[in-house]
């Protein structure tokens, strides 16, 4: 961290941040420029953000040098993580597609979305049990009765299975039911919620909030790790921009940057990040050609009678199977397969 | 709802939306321009809002004409809606001012601020016992000794108290301390706690969440009003932009919405929403001007020793004093009273 | 366009707005709904634009049904427009790339970086002779002089030459020594100087503003079209939005959705929309991925030194050698070649 | 400048920085940390901004000490700039207004409307000849004709006038009828423009662009100041975010940010801040609370029939000498007059 002084800050002033530093184990280097001069901390600087530095006499403003999250860098562990969940490998060489419904809505619509997904090449069964609604009025998931029809798909097809889970009490119902726990991006900085999952050993795949930072998306999951869950990977699924043509502008230099930054898998969520039918395709194949390791996609044999109005972003199975071709080819193309 | 059908859309397609339309109730309007058909749908169009009528052959786009808010809206009542909360008005003629540190940190800490706020004028006293935190490693507040705390300070100055529920468990135990809930802007669509809280009759203030427009903030306060609790009161604290220099960037605009679009009452957070301390004057200047009826503003004696690393934003307690007799010409100048 | 009228508007006021559309050559179809009424404008009404329909008595909102660009959209021309210039087809199948310095620095530079990007295989040479730059005390280009010089680098290597144009007297210079014309982000609004290259028959590539929606970026084009140059192309270059990580946010999602609402050409400019040189590579594979019709890349042999400071963006002529292999699987594999 | 190198950064990689610190006349200061080193730039900053050191082997990031403008800056000069311009002395204790009609559009109509402006208590009469639209086919504006019949306004009734110049050659044009020459918000950064209006001596008005951050704005004033033209005021009107209820979102926080951090003066434009009529009001109050110069408001006498299309944002004569007097009393307030 770099402490900048104003440029007539007095040497009490300038003493008085060293001796902060000082109590917080660490040593200060300082540097008297022409007109300011500057203090940097040496040693593990994270320990200063809960303290208000900006707030002290003298003080003109404050820079960090490094990132405020550890666990989840790459300077941290510098080889990628692979998560291993009941045969399948997320985040290694083999692009990893999670394919379903937004909800689960009954027996008769997750058996066949499960079964047309699987053909198409589909590993992992994606839908909503417990459904975040923006509107109090809206289908809120068929709650305990869509997690045992998830189960029930699951033992059918073979297909692993992914849910959100949306309140640390829910955590161990959801558990019991899912291969991996889906937190949901309006959940992303809901810290309960993180740590619960936290502390148990399932995978959980975390989406980026609409209006979160790379930085805080990766502190988000430092919050997970740090419970000792290794088992993260990350979904791209939009922010939120000024941009209405699209429901969210989809980050695709995300995608690199986050493999830049952190070993953790990155998987892309084509339907949310778009919101439109007739992007998921394009995207799709976007996120696979930037370096990808996954993607979400909604699937939907009957989108006009989904329950979720979601349905304008479902791919109808037939879509969704000439899809995997393309994408076939594009993992291909950029030296991985599908 | 107006519907907007493609340029070549057929005679079967404009009549399955109508058909469909029946189903749920409504009537339809056709009107046949020179390259499209329109259909209105006569009737509460919000049970259209969970039908993808996008997704329906034939249709181009689907224009809202409802707001999807309805017991929020000021349509809804006209009259402003005044909270009384244990002898203090929210609402009425008489902006509020709410004050007090980021986080209750100890018993000493709270007897000094709450007595500094209260001699200034303030009425109610501010203070987190459960903190959300960006990141893992940071003070997460002291918990159920907060509460009691916040419960002393309010014992011994006659303030009434403020402070954040965090989850639903949480809030039996949060609403036997406080006097009114505080959801915080993380939260506003962690949909499990907004009807925890419509289940209480506690006053709730919720914040607007960092990326929420304005009728999403309108829809998060219909969660709890639709639960029976009408005692709801909104907070702008500032939304994310491409601006860096504040954290956040307080959206004044959203003051006069607010008080046109809904009867609720409208506080602003100058603290947070600005996220520097030397802002904190002019943006509460500025919301008494624009029709707030209601502030919460940061006030800490010693802000470089706060364990929140909030301190940079926090008042002094003289800053403070000075800035509530500012306000007290301001509110005249406009009609009211502080 | 549908106009909703308030829920107590009067006969009157619905007659006085019919009145209007009378008046602008429209008719008008009424649909009283329970509450609100309810006025739709039958004929082209683009016409309405200009008239202030929220500001009349008794009128809720507008809401428009049509886009109000016409010559840019595919409705109004459904095949691609490929422009032709000196043997090269932008828009065809064949994707083309166009490469080079930020700026032209000296006869040296230019020979050295044309006969790189040229044995790499990109068939047009960027490189800029006037600067905007954000600062006024940076190198502002050679001007007149680096004209020259890309004219001379043309000669001696069959590169086509793309250079920006910064104001309507300058049109006339530059479509001297340039095959296509410039528009940079910053002037997309500069409707003085969409007009004057719409006046030459040069073709034009459109930069998206920071913070243009796509409407507008399609309405900037339509400045273009509507003065009867027909040889646009669209480039998108990155958005503003909350993330600081990457310079801009390039906005992958537009690629197909101006393919779609547009027959113009779509390049992408992966350099100027992340800022970053490690951020080059995966995103131009992500934008031939979801179907753009050109890159534009910015190339230095000699970065460190290059005079804009925007060397820290730019690629060596050996990561863009190898860049061009690899986007070449990426083309095959999407159908296309490059 | 303070350059922090990668964790491996060499000892040659280090002292290749320092040599080219050398070379700009600065002087360099290392810091060896635990993981990294840090060097300080001594000197000018400055200089450095053109030459791209995250570009250079070893560079982990860049991280500026001094902002990028100098003269705009209030360390460059402490005391306020107040600007007088015949009589009228902007930036000083009395807060201007200006005001008039989004376009000039006859004589009647910039007669009654600047008679009825200056009988409320404006000072300048707002009024454009040359109008930048987004569409093509909108009211450009009358042109040579709309300056003469500012001029004509101004003789008949002393207020000074204020109107927009679109491109370097129509400076001299503009200037000749003009008292103070706007700068638009979509020209902020036309920087042959800002190079053109800063080689006169007339007062400028320059305007935010719409998503520019402060420190881009005040570079854009900079580029004017450079040139020699010291009467430079700042007009925030409002800046793109997701919010699409208000057009722009006026940004409050603006205005003491640019009181703090600059000399110049800060005028507030809440018609086209807001884009609602509703919204003026509310929102010129806070801006005068939050310690505005002076306001800038578009007064229409017949809206519906104004030729822009921005009628929806005009206050009729009676409404804006309505709110001339609650601004009295709000400038009052804060120890100003009006």
């Amino acid at each position: 961290m770099v402490i900048v002084m104003k440029p007539g800050a007095t040497e009490e002033q300038i003493q008085h941040i060293v001796n902060r530093l000082h109590e917080f184990g660490l040593r200060e280097h300082i540097s008297k420029g022409e007109e300011r001069t500057l203090i940097g901390a040496i040693g593990d600087e994270r320990v200063l953000r809960s303290i208000p530095l900006e707030a002290m006499p003298g003080v003109e403003k404050v820079m960090a040098v490094l990132a405020p999250y550890k666990l989840a860098s790459r300077e941290f562990q510098s080889e990628n993580t692979v998560i291993k969940v009941n045969g399948v490998e997320i985040g290694g060489n083999k692009i990893v597609v999670m394919a379903g419904p937004c909800a689960v809505e009954s027996e008769e619509q997750i058996t066949i979305i499960s079964a047309a997904v699987r053909e198409a090449g589909a590993l992992i069964l994606r839908g909503g049990a417990f459904k975040p609604r923006t509107g109090p009025y809206s289908f809120q998931g068929l709650e305990d009765e869509g997690l045992k029809l998830l189960a029930f798909a699951r033992e059918k097809t073979g297909l692993l299975v992914i849910t959100e889970v949306m309140s640390p009490q829910q955590v161990d119902l959801v558990a019991q039911y899912a291969d991996i726990l889906q937190i949901g991006a309006r959940n992303m900085q809901n810290f309960m919620l993180l740590k619960a999952v936290g502390q148990t050993r399932k995978p959980v795949m975390l989406k980026r909030g609409m209006s979160a930072t790379i930085e805080e998306f990766l502190l988000a999951a430092e919050y997970i790790l740090s419970q000792g869950n290794h088992n993260v990977m990350l979904c791209e699924r939009g922010i939120r921009t000024f941009e209405t043509y699209t429901r969210n502008t989809l980050d695709i230099n995300a995608v690199p940057v986050l493999k830049q930054l952190s070993h953790l898998p990155v998987i892309v969520d084509p339907s949310h990040g778009t919101g439109r039918r007739e992007l998921v395709a394009p995207v799709s194949k976007a996120a696979v050609a930037a370096g990808a390791d996954g993607l979400i996609i909604e699937v939907h044999h009957d989108p006009e009678n989904s329950m979720t109005g979601d349905g304008a972003q479902s791919l109808l199975p037939g879509q969704f199977s000439e899809l995997m071709g393309e994408l076939q080819k594009l993992a291909e193309a950029v030296g991985r397969s599908i």
